[in-house]
């Protein structure tokens, strides 16, 4: 089975934003053994988007469109479908109760142009949105399933796994079964990571299981994809990969799939029945933001102390004024005091604290990229320095990594 | 003029990378003022290559084409190019002593098929690499041109701005200017926006300035693009355009183009001389995080206080037990109280707090998405109350938006 995909949105063209959702969407097919043989972006047009579609069509056994299902005037994907199948546009009443009532839910008033959500042709089948304001359609056209999916990514992705993967797997009958895995690992360069599982590489017999690595965030992801008949030989495949390559690196990985470093130290809080407070100050907020992405993160996680200046790390983390003139502000000393604060402050077991220079200029004299990261709690204080590439962004990001990754290997007692 | 583009690579259509090219080649032709109405992605196979092109040149006037000019047996757009346009395979001796000299300079051994990047169809003109090692090719067929880049980012983005663009400008004759900027405004649905620039909209002549609207992150962009004969026209007609819908926004608009609402804050701030700091519970972070992504901020913010348990708001941010227990946590009382707490602790101008329930499950008997955001300072004490759709990280995101809105109006003085 083949299925293609159909960006739209001027934005695509004029280069404002990369088409990651066509990415995602090619990860999401070959996960399920469905052939993606073309990306397609085009603007906010409707014959262009119809003459897409139709095309697509022409050659695949279907196509998933994402973007153009907004309530604005250049929205215009679901016309494109009409003028692509013939079919007429109609307003789904059940869709328009469904907008009014959100509206009221949220307490706003309603602008009358969000009801051009609730259009559809005529003989589509709607997917109701769970997480934004626009419903996706699902259009069968000469037996082929035109799927139409809004462009922001969380709402696509929402989507696909909850109703076109299992729409495609009916239709599909049997297919031929492709598994893949993501294993996470942090406190490792990319080539560092290449060259230790470089024999599980070598060894690996050609087509059977793939590897490819991708960096980012301060975490390298190793992506191991496997095929075969059935989906049972294709797990046993990646699973035997899966354990040398996890033999290779030992405790440089933290997780597998959509496991993050925040919610692998949240589970071995919860484990040793912890909780946990931070110091932050080049990171600005950004470690406690992290900690709190995951649902029930207030189980475990009291708060956060972020002490930009000087006079705050002394008064509000009690980092001592000796500290600050002999070491610093970006000081492993430093580190270990905001640690040791959060920990008291909040009275915790674990407080973690984060210092360092995240630029663009250097500071009191320390390079850019210079980060302390340090650890506060039972077993008594530890601390790293890292020395940081990229931008602002980058350094600050890796730097709440290297802070998440030294809880964990605290907590998992795996310091040497 | 109607350049497309056609990107190359197995990796793409599986999602292994994102494909940045497609948007970088968008962003390189809308500023040379040449349209570019389809972007394709297909993977490292001759006849879809072939066909790919083809297609591309039925309706465009020349095609850029990434990916696919490697060394390796899976690198076959040299190939593909010869069967779109009939040309024969030649081997250039040129490109080949290139290709041997450098090897020759880097004391290595040179495999044999690295000389399968001197071949090239016989009516090809070469652009000879700067960066990596993979010649690009310009084919001419029928009278149009068929630009071949390399994939690796670096290399296209030389090639593009060393030989594509000034070749296309020598064949485009007169060039058109497109200009574009991007209005961006919070605190109003997408919707909302739409509606109160519809007479905007309808007053624009069609083709002269176009209008895109793209929400997220707690904000609406809205994209103006204008096309003219010369650079001067276009600007012109997009900064009537722009003034219309400055005016029909009103103070929902904080900025154009790169200015985040974070920037406007802190220019705020440093027009008034005046330092923040931020009381947080759902936010987790995230706030301070946001208000120290620009460089710079550490002289304006002081710190944050995030206080996720009930203890942490009394004893570190000053709320009341009697707040607490009367209106519980997530109130305006509890949100101005923070306010005030941060203020005070960081001995700052502004404070600026938020509470709410970011989900995913109701809390106190409150709502998923209700959200109370508050700024304590010189004029005294705001709160609003605000509703947000969408999971967990969407509605923290909303909530930090929406404090950053608050402080924005306050500091303005455009509180009604």
């Amino acid at each position: 089975m083949r299925v293609d995909v159909v960006g739209v949105g001027t934005e695509l063209l004029l280069g404002d934003i990369v088409n990651s959702n066509a990415a995602a969407i090619g990860r999401f097919l070959a996960d399920a053994g469905i052939d993606c043989l073309r990306h397609v972006s085009v603007g906010d047009n409707e014959e262009r988007i119809a003459a897409a579609i139709h095309d697509t069509l022409a050659e695949a056994d279907g196509v998933i469109v994402t973007g153009g299902l907004g309530p604005t005037q250049d929205d215009v994907t679901r016309e494109a479908v009409c003028l692509a199948t013939g079919a007429t546009m109609v307003r789904d009443e059940q869709m328009a109760e469904a907008i009014r009532s959100r509206f009221r839910r949220l307490r706003r008033q309603m602008p009358e142009n969000n009801l051009r959500q609730a259009d559809r042709p005529e003989n589509a089948t709607p997917i109701p949105p769970t997480i934004g304001t626009a419903p996706g359609l699902i259009v069968v056209h000469d037996a082929k399933p035109i799927y139409l999916l809004p462009g922001v990514p969380s709402e696509m992705r929402d989507m696909m796994s909850r109703a076109v993967l299992p729409d495609l797997a009916a239709r599909a009958g049997t297919p031929a079964a492709i598994v893949s895995r993501v294993v996470r690992c942090t406190g490792m360069a990319e080539s560092g990571v290449a060259e230790a599982v470089g024999h599980v590489w070598d060894g690996m017999r050609t087509g059977d299981v793939k590897m490819a690595f991708l960096a980012g965030g301060g975490e390298v992801r190793i992506r191991l994809t496997a095929k075969a008949v059935t989906r049972e030989a294709a797990e046993a495949a990646l699973s035997d990969v899966q354990r040398a390559v996890e033999e290779a690196l030992g405790t440089a990985v933290f997780g597998v799939d959509d496991q993050t470093i925040e919610t692998v130290v949240l589970e071995l809080l919860t484990d040793g029945q912890m909780h946990i407070a931070c110091g932050e100050s080049l990171t600005g907020g950004m470690l406690g933001s992290r900690l709190t992405d995951a649902p029930g993160a207030s189980l475990r996680f009291a708060g956060s102390i972020v002490a930009y200046t000087n006079e705050a790390k002394q008064h509000l983390l009690g980092v001592g004024r000796d500290v600050l003139e002999v070491h610093g502000a970006v000081s492993a000393e430093c580190a270990v005091a905001m640690a040791r604060g959060a920990r008291a402050r909040f009275a915790v077991d674990v407080g973690v604290a984060t210092t360092g220079v995240a630029g663009p200029d250097r500071q009191d004299d320390v390079d850019v990229g210079t980060v302390f990261v340090a650890v506060s709690g039972p077993r008594g204080d530890v601390w790293r320095e890292v020395h940081l590439p990229g931008d602002r962004d980058t350094i600050r990001r890796m730097a709440v990594a290297a802070a998440l990754n030294l809880v964990r290997l605290y907590l998992l007692d795996a310091l040497t």
